[in-house]
């Protein structure tokens, strides 16, 4: 996956599960310990979280980072 | 996974699935575009990578992102 696409992937993932558990940006932001205007950005696909946030949102949407990385992407194309 | 163990985690997988594919650190941090000794630090759980950088990792190690984080991980405690 090119850089230019992953932080739409993920973003997109992330907002998915977070319509899915019927969390607002506030309180998933909160459950993460991570700021809600922070959050919006990771979900538009502008921010590039580090590893610690990303483990932290996989513990808040209660998914294991496998499960969060499961974009539906077979293929590799860089 | 807390946050103290998830960066040791990741950078034992890294070091992990590259000796498997018999890349030395120059050669995978070469594929992946990033520093040798950015590198080493990832594998030593110092450094706390972003998704781009953890994306390029991937590509470079030919594996998908829920691969690389099949930690062996199946309980979560934070």
């Amino acid at each position: 996956m090119t850089d230019d696409i992953i932080q739409k992937r993920f973003g997109e993932r992330i907002r998915s599960l977070r319509q899915l558990r019927r969390l607002s940006q506030e309180e998933l932001a909160f459950r993460a310990g991570i700021h809600r205007t922070y959050l919006g950005g990771i979900e538009r696909g502008e921010r590039n979280p580090a590893l610690k946030n990303i483990n932290s949102l996989a513990d808040a949407l209660n998914v294991s980072l496998p499960e969060l990385f499961q974009f539906g992407e077979t293929r590799k194309s860089k």
